[in-house]
């Protein structure tokens, strides 16, 4: 039997989500906070390997059961004894041993641009600052010459560790919505009020950087640097280098990882948290 | 010749707005970048003396204008200076010696409460964590007793230095929506699903910590710990004692501070940031 567990963070002040000797991770803070309640070293297996400054509301991790605490306790008691940027919000069991990168039916990340002059303080650490008025129908565009499945050696890190290439991308989503007034200064030039730029992409399985790198690329064409036309001819390449630069960490979030249902969130299991 | 500033920052970084040698305050920050732009030493008066961990939408900050640096100019020249966290996000040019403190025609706060049982670590900066069902009938009530101009001695911090009590509160709104369903893990509880309660509070002026004691107060009453009338006679106690406790700053935005149209953000001088 394992326990799953669903976990959301900010990842501003973490080196990551995977675990690193003397750097603060937060796999390594669950690790800590889970074999300290179980006293046992407890060690865990997460779906997403999410970079140093990306976010998460729904990652999912997965251990060993063991002792008696029912999910909803774990629950509770991680909640006293996770420091506040990271928070599991539910737990429930599951038969087997639950390897979360492989039993996920995919990932969906959102990726959000603030399209303005000013930052917003109070959201500049969920947001990249591109001013610069950015052509959306471009960006849709762009973003249909890379859903399917495609080798997309392109779009990875030039580090990524990765024998296939090959991913499947089966939406890419680009919306907007006014940015809140209180950063709309400038009253004559509506036509460049601060809006929020929001690129969702779903697929089964990324490469290194693959999300931070695709929205990178599509800035580009927003803001006239390249045709929509020129990503497929970038993803056919299969150069990293006929891509667009890496997205800052910060505007990328882990949404969600798609469960199976028995067993999963879905279903009568979870603990009531 | 003043300039105005319109100011939003992130305080959970700051020793508060105030300047105060050899700690990070918002004001401190200002002056500094102020003071290179210009080449000269620039000292700032603000509206609010906003506490540490307490946010800003829009404050309000004036200085002598002295060189010839347009304000448009000014606003970006200061987003090159600042940190992240604080942003100038208007800047314009008004006649006289401008005092924000005695020149504003009141001030609006945001309190936001996530009333769950699990932390939101992606907004857990800007909410204070409240479990157990909030009444928000009952705060309603309670809040309609500290509408008006009364004596709020009740509702001020124990180092309060103002030497009238009485200020008048001209709108207190208790609203609430549910929290993002990425945390309601709990399917079967649906009347327990989290949900965002904000407080707003309009007044003219407000004494040290008064938004920040009237929340806490409305808190019992919703967790039904003291009656709405309960607020009404610890108003007229006229003694801190009576009231509740000072709900935690994060919780807290500054979001507006009202300014007399001619000169101010709504009139055509203001700067095209």
């Amino acid at each position: 039997v394992s326990l799953v567990l669903r976990v959301a963070y900010d990842g501003t002040d973490f080196h990551g989500f995977a675990r690193q000797p003397g750097l603060r991770t937060v796999q390594g803070l669950l690790e800590s906070a889970l074999s300290e309640i179980y006293a046992d070293t407890v060690l865990t297996r997460g779906a997403s390997r999410t970079d140093a400054g990306v976010h998460a509301l729904g990652q999912i991790v997965a251990f060993d059961a063991r002792g008696s605490i029912p999910p909803a306790g774990l629950v509770r008691a991680l909640a006293g004894a996770l420091p506040p940027d990271v928070v599991v919000t539910a737990a429930w069991e599951q038969a087997g041993l639950v390897e979360p990168r492989f039993h996920n039916l995919g990932k969906r990340y959102r990726y959000r641009i603030r399209n303005a002059r000013l930052r917003d303080p109070l959201r500049q650490r969920y947001e990249w600052l591109v001013p610069g008025r950015l052509d959306l129908s471009a960006m849709r565009d762009a973003a249909a010459h890379l859903v399917g499945e495609h080798d997309f050696a392109s779009f990875r890190a030039a580090d990524c560790q990765a024998r296939s290439t090959v991913r499947r991308v089966t939406r890419i989503s680009v919306e907007c919505r006014l940015a809140r007034l209180a950063h709309l200064p400038d009253k004559g030039a509506l036509e460049q009020a601060p809006q929020i730029v929001e690129v969702e992409v779903e697929g089964g399985a990324f490469l290194k950087n693959m999300v931070r790198i695709v929205v990178g690329t599509l800035v580009e064409v927003g803001l006239g640097r390249r045709a929509p036309l020129d990503v497929f001819r970038a993803r056919q390449a299969v150069d990293r280098a006929r891509a667009g630069p890496t997205a800052p960490p910060g505007g990328l979030t882990l949404l969600e990882v798609l469960w199976p249902a028995p067993g999963g969130p879905d279903d009568g299991a979870q603990a009531a948290t």
